[in-house]
C-alpha cells in the first residue's frame, strides 16, 4: 500500500478484516507500506499491521513477491504510481479521485485498458458503492423495480466549514487538493449516480462557489485528513469551491435516457455531517439514500396497494442483502469502514478470477470528466457543457 | 350541547364543519349552548356559533326542536343528563369517558339499549377512532392484513407534569377528575386497542403511580382545560396517579384471542406532548402509529420481497384512505380537530339510517370496566384481574 | 369572494373558521360567492355558507356593503379584478399566483400601491407563511438564530404526473395554467425561501424540463382543481414543464448578501405527495421544514454544546409558537386548512389596523420576476438572468 | 478464548481490531482458541486468527503464558470456566448472561471479589453499554442533565420467531437455552437501563408467555446461534418464553430514587430486527436510543428556549462523543461489532492499570437477579419480588 494518511487506515481495515469474514480465493497479506517519512510510516506499519515498510514506491513495484498495489496517496501522485505499477504487472486499487486532472485520468485508463488485455486489474476506489443499502439500490433499478427513470437528486453535505475561523487546511488549496467540494465529495455523488442508475451523465450546468474567501493560516497542518488544525493569527485565500450545484442530462441508460438529475456538494450544509444522499425517481417506483442513515434504504413502490404506499425504510442488515450473509446475524449495523472490507473482497475475487474489477479507471474518468466539464460551465455563466 | 369547556370548543368545530365537506343525510343545526355561567355560556355561544345558551341542561331535554344532545360536560354528569336525554327520545353524543365509575357507566350502556331498540341512539366520544390513520389501522387488521395478532403496545404519553412546580389544577383531584392519567389519557389506549383489534381486554394485571405527590396550590383554576394555571405558595395533595402501566390479556377476537398488549398513560413522559401510539404485530405483518405524526400510518407487510421489508410510512392523505375525499387533494394534511367533523358526521349518518352508531355506550362501558379492573389489581399488588 | 374551485372551498374554511378561534378587530361575513355558472356557483355557496351569489364578479365590485374582494379565480384573470375591486376601494386577497405575466402582475402592484395610498390594501395568497412551523423558522432567522444564511435549498416535489398514462388536464397547458411545476409550486418554494430568509432572489441559472410530453386527453375536466380526471384514447401534448431546476442568487439582506440556494419543483417525484421543504444553512445554525411534516420544525444550533448537536424536532404545537394559542392545548396537530384561517385573520387584523398586509403585490410581483428570470434562463441555455 | 460459535467473531474481531484504532497499553495476543469439535476449532481458528487450538479449556487455564480468558460458551458453562480460570489468576471476561442461575452467577461474583482482591479482574459482556451513544447517554444522565429520573422505558425487540413454522432451535429449549426472550435480550435491556440511570432494580411484577407453543424440529441445529435451521415434519414444544413483559421498580440512585420503568423482551414484534430501545425521562430532559440507529441519541432540553425544545438527534460520531476519535473523522458510522473493540480496550486498560472493569460479575449477578424475580413474579400471578 502507497500512502499512510487517513484512508490508509480505511484500506488497511478493508484488508486486515476482509478474510475474516469472506470466502475468499486468495488471502491477501499485508506485506509493504510506503510513506514519505521513515519514522512515520514505521509507526503507522505497526499500528495497522503491515510488514515491512518503505519511503520509496518504487520498492513496492520492484518486488516480485507483491502482487496488489492499493495506492491512497493524494490524487496529484495517482497517475505516475499506478501507470508504473500497471506496467510492472500489479493488480492496482486506487483511491478516489483517479487523478487531479482529464489528462492524467485517461492516461491511467489507457494504461488500465492496455493492462487488463495481459490479465492485469485496475479499480477505483469509490467505496460508498459497497455500502449494502447502495448497492441494493442499484440492485433494484437494474432490476427494473422502479421502472423507467424519471430524474434523480443527489448530494453531499458536510459543514466542516460551517466556522468562517475554521483554519486553512491544505483541502482549501487548488494546488494540492486539486478541487474543493466538487471533487472530493461532489465526485462521490456522481459516482453513485451512475452507478445507481447504470447511466453516464452527458452534460452540465453548474455553479461553483466559495463561501468563506479567507481565512486563518493553520499554525501546522499535522491533521492527516486536512479536515481540522489550530490557527494562526495570518488569514490566506481559499483557492478552492466550497460549494458546488450543477444540474445534468444524463445519457443513454437501460432503464431511462436523457433523464436530468439535480447535484449539490457542500461543505457549508450545518449540521449535516456525512449526508451523501441519492433519490432516484421511476415511473412505477423510488429509491432513496442517505449515508446518515447508512444501514437504510427507503423504497416507495407505485404499484403496491394504493392505501398502503409509502416509503419504506429497509433496514438492509438481512442476510438476502448484499454483501450481509458474511457479517452478522440479521438486524446488526454495519459501519462505514465495512465497505473497505466488501471492495477488497470483490477486489481479490475479480482478480482471482480474471475479470474486469468495477469501478474501472475508465469509471474513475467519467466521473473526472463530468467534474471537469462542471468546472468550465461555471466558468461559462452556467452554460451547458458536454462531459 | 351541554358543557364549555375545551371539549366544546372541539365539538362545535365539528357540527360547524361536517357539513361543509361531507354530504349529510340531515344538516345538524347548532340550536342551544348549555353551561353552568350565563355570561360565559353567551360569549362561548357567540364564539363558536350556537344560536341559543341556557344554565339549565333539562331545557335541552324539554324542547322538542331539538334532536340530538351532545355532552361535553366533566364525567361526573355525564350519566343523569345521558339517561335523561335518552328516556325523552334524544339521540345522545357524550364525550369521554362515559362516566366516573363503572356503576354510573352501566346505568348508562342500559339505557343506550333501551333506547336504541326504540330508535334512539348514544355514542360516545371516542374521537382518535376517527384519525384516518387509526381507521386505517383498523381495516387492514380487520381485512386480515397483518394475520393473527400475535401482540400489542399502547401508550399516550404526555409532559404536562414534568415541571414539579406546576399547579394542582382540578385534573389531579380525585374527586373532581375521577381519576388520572389512566382514565384520562389511557382510556384512549384502552379504547384504541380495543377498535383496531377488534378485541376486547379479558384481564389485567396493573400498577398506578403518583410521581410528584404535592403541588401547590393553583391561585384560580382558570384554565379551562385544567392543564395549567398560575400556583399559589401553599401545597396540596395530588390524588390521582400521573403514570399508569398496565400488562392486558385479550379475550377471543376476529383475528387472534388471548394476545398480550402493554399498556401506558403517563403525564411525565419528558418531550412527548400528545403521543398515542399503538402497534400491533400480527403474524403477516405490523401496523404502528402515533398521534404525533397524525397524518401517518407505519405498515410493516411480512409478505413482502425479503429484501423490500420494512415499515412502509403511509402518508394518509390519499382520497382513497378514510374520510380523505372529502376534504382537500391528495398530500394535504389534517389536523387533530378533524375527528370531530369526522365523528359530528359518522354519528348523524348513523342516526338517520336508524343503525347504532359506534363507539356504543356499551363500547364506552368496557372501558370503563377495563379501567376498573386496573385499579382493582394495582390495590392488590399487581394480581391480574379479570374486566 | 370571485370563483369556486378547490382554493374556493380552502378560503371559505378560513373565513369561517378564524371568527371561531381568533379575536378578530372585525368580524367577515360570508356575503357573495360569484361563479360562472348559477347552479354550481348556488351549490357551492350552500355547501361553502356563503349568503348570497352571482355569476357576475363586478356585482361584488358594485356593491356598497361588501369590503373585502377575495379571488380565487384562474390567475389569468386576477388583473382585471384585483385592480377593479382596489380602485373601488375594496380591500383585496387574491390567490397566488399573482399573475401570469410580470406584466399584468406589475400592473396589480402599481394598483396596490395606489390603493394603498388611499388606506385600501392588497395581499396575496401565499399561505404556506402562515404554516406555523414556517413562522416560526422565518422569525428564528430574523431573530439571527442561525446566524449569517450560507445557503438555501427549497424545492416542492409531488408525483401526480408519475403515471404517463394520467391525463392531460388544464394544469397542463400552457394557454390555461400560465405555467406548469415552476409557477405553480415553485412559486411556493420562491416565496417561502424569500419569506424566510428575509431575502430577495437576484439572479438565476435554470432548467426547465417536460418529462412527458404526451398524454391522453381527459374525456371531461371536471376535477376543480386539474389533478385527475378520465383519459380518453386520443393523445395531446403537454405545453407546460413538469420539472423545473434552477440556482439562485439571493441579493442583500439582513443576515447575510449574495448567497445561493437551489430550487426544484417536481411533479415526478415518485412517492412525494407534497413535499415543500426548506433547509437555510447558516453560520450558527440551521432550519429545516417539509409540509409533509407540517407541524414541525428541524433546527441545528451550531452553538450548543458540541456533543449535543443535532437536528432538534420541533412539534410546533406550544402555545408559545405562532398562532397555536388560539387553537388547541400543546400537542395538537394543525392541518393544511389552518393556513388559511391564519391568513384570514391577519388580513382582517392589518386592515383593521391600517396597515399593508403581507405577503403584498409587490412581494407577489417579486416572485412572478423570478418565474419570469428561470424562464428567460432556460430558454438561455441556462445562462444566469437578472430578475 | 472458549468457545467458537458466533459470539467468538465478535468477540476476535474485538480483540483483532482495538489495538489498530486504540492506543493499549498492553497489546493483547490471540493466542488460543478453545472448541468442542477439534476440525471446526481448527477451522474458526483459522478464519478469526488464533495462533493455536485446543477441545479441553482447562488447557487455556493451565498455560503459564495466557493472562486473559475470555468465556464465550452457552451460559451453563461459564460459571465453571470463570471461576476456575480466576482461580488460576487470569483475569476473564464472560459473555453474558452470566450464568443460567442466580446461583451460578452468585458463585462468580463472588470468585471475582476474590480474584479482584488479589488483583485479578472479571467482567461481564454486556458489550452495548459501550456503543457510543448508549455510554453518552449514560453520561448525560450521570451529569445531572437530564435531572431527576421520573420514568424508565426499556424494550428489546425483534421478530424473528414470528413465523410460527420457524423451527424449534436450542434457544427455545429451556434446558439448553436457560431462558427464552428475559434471558437473552431482556437481560440487554436490564443491563442497559440499571447502567443509563445508575441506579438498580429494586423489584419487579411480570408476565411471561410463550405465544407459539409447539414448532417443528429442526433436521439439524446447524445455525451457529440458533435463530434459524431447516425444519422437519415433527413438531416438539416451546419451553421458554418468547414475550416478557415487567414493570421495575428502581432502589435509590443518585438522580431518583424509586421510579417506575417498563420493560419489553419480544421475538414477537413483527418487523422490528434488533430494537433494543431505552428512554429515560427526567425532570428537565429526556433521553431516546434505539440500536437500530446505532449511531444517533435523542436527547431532550427541558431548559431550552420553549419555542425550540424538541428531542434532538445527536449523530454520536463526533471525537468529542465516546470512542469516537480513535476511529474515523466525524459523521463517519460505526456498526455493531464496534462494541466489542470497546470492550476489549476497556478491559485491557482496566487490567493494565489494576482496576476493576464494568460491568462486573457483581453487575452480571444483579441483571441475574432481577431475571430471576421477574421469572418469580411471572409464576405468582404477577404479584411484586423484590429482587
Amino acid at each position: 500500500m502507497i500512502g499512510a494518511g487517513f484512508m490508509g487506515a480505511a484500506h488497511s481495515q478493508g484488508w486486515r478484516v476482509a478474510p475474516r469474514f469472506f470466502e475468499l480465493s486468495a488471502t491477501p497479506e499485508m506485506a509493504l507500506l510506503v510513506g514519505r517519512d521513515q519514522e512515520k510510516t514505521d509507526s503507522a506499519a505497526e499500528k495497522w499491521g503491515w510488514a515491512e515498510t518503505s519511503i520509496d514506491w518504487r520498492e513496492a513495484i520492484a518486488r516480485d513477491d507483491i502482487d496488489i498495489v492499493d495506492i491512497v496517496t493524494p490524487g496529484d501522485s495517482h497517475a505516475e504510481i499506478a501507470i508504473a505499477a500497471l506496467e510492472a504487472g500489479k493488480h492496482v486499487l486506487c483511491e478516489k479521485p483517479l487523478a487531479n486532472t482529464p489528462e492524467e485520468a485517461r492516461a491511467m485508463a489507457d494504461a488500465a485498458a492496455r493492462a487488463a488485455a495481459r490479465g492485469v486489474y485496475a479499480m477505483v476506489g469509490f467505496t460508498y458503492r459497497r455500502v449494502p443499502a447502495a448497492t441494493l439500490a442499484r440492485d433494484l433499478v437494474a432490476a427494473g423495480r422502479i421502472g423507467q427513470v424519471r430524474q434523480v437528486r443527489a448530494a453531499y453535505l458536510q459543514d466542516w466549514l460551517a466556522d468562517e475561523n475554521g483554519p486553512l487546511t491544505w483541502r482549501l488549496q487548488k494546488d494540492r487538493a486539486g478541487s474543493g467540494a466538487l471533487g472530493d465529495i461532489g465526485a462521490h455523488a456522481i459516482d453513485l449516480a451512475q452507478y445507481v442508475t447504470g447511466t453516464d451523465i452527458a452534460s452540465v450546468s453548474g455553479t461553483l462557489e466559495t463561501i468563506v474567501a479567507e481565512r486563518p493560516l493553520p499554525v501546522a497542518d499535522g491533521a492527516a485528513h486536512g479536515l481540522s488544525a489550530a490557527a494562526s493569527a495570518e488569514r490566506g485565500v481559499v483557492t478552492v469551491d466550497d460549494l458546488a450545484l450543477f444540474t445534468a442530462r444524463f445519457g443513454a441508460g437501460p432503464h431511462g435516457s436523457g433523464f436530468l438529475g439535480s447535484f449539490e456538494a457542500s461543505r457549508f450544509s450545518t449540521g449535516r455531517k456525512n449526508a451523501l444522499r441519492i433519490e432516484v425517481s421511476g415511473s412505477t417506483g423510488a429509491i432513496s439514500f442517505d449515508l446518515e442513515n447508512l444501514n437504510e434504504l427507503q423504497i416507495f413502490d407505485a404499484t403496491a396497494p394504493a392505501e398502503e404506499q409509502g416509503f419504506t425504510r429497509v433496514l438492509v442488515t438481512e442476510p438476502v442483502h448484499p454483501y450481509i450473509a458474511a457479517w452478522w446475524p440479521a438486524g446488526h449495523m454495519l459501519g462505514y469502514e465495512h465497505g473497505f472490507s466488501h471492495q477488497a473482497r470483490d477486489f481479490v475475487e475479480a482478480v482471482a478470477a480474471g475479470v474486469q474489477p468495477t469501478p474501472s479507471f475508465a469509471d474513475g474518468l467519467k466521473v473526472q470528466q463530468v467534474l471537469a466539464a462542471v468546472e468550465a460551465s461555471a466558468g461559462a455563466d452556467s452554460a451547458w457543457r458536454a462531459v
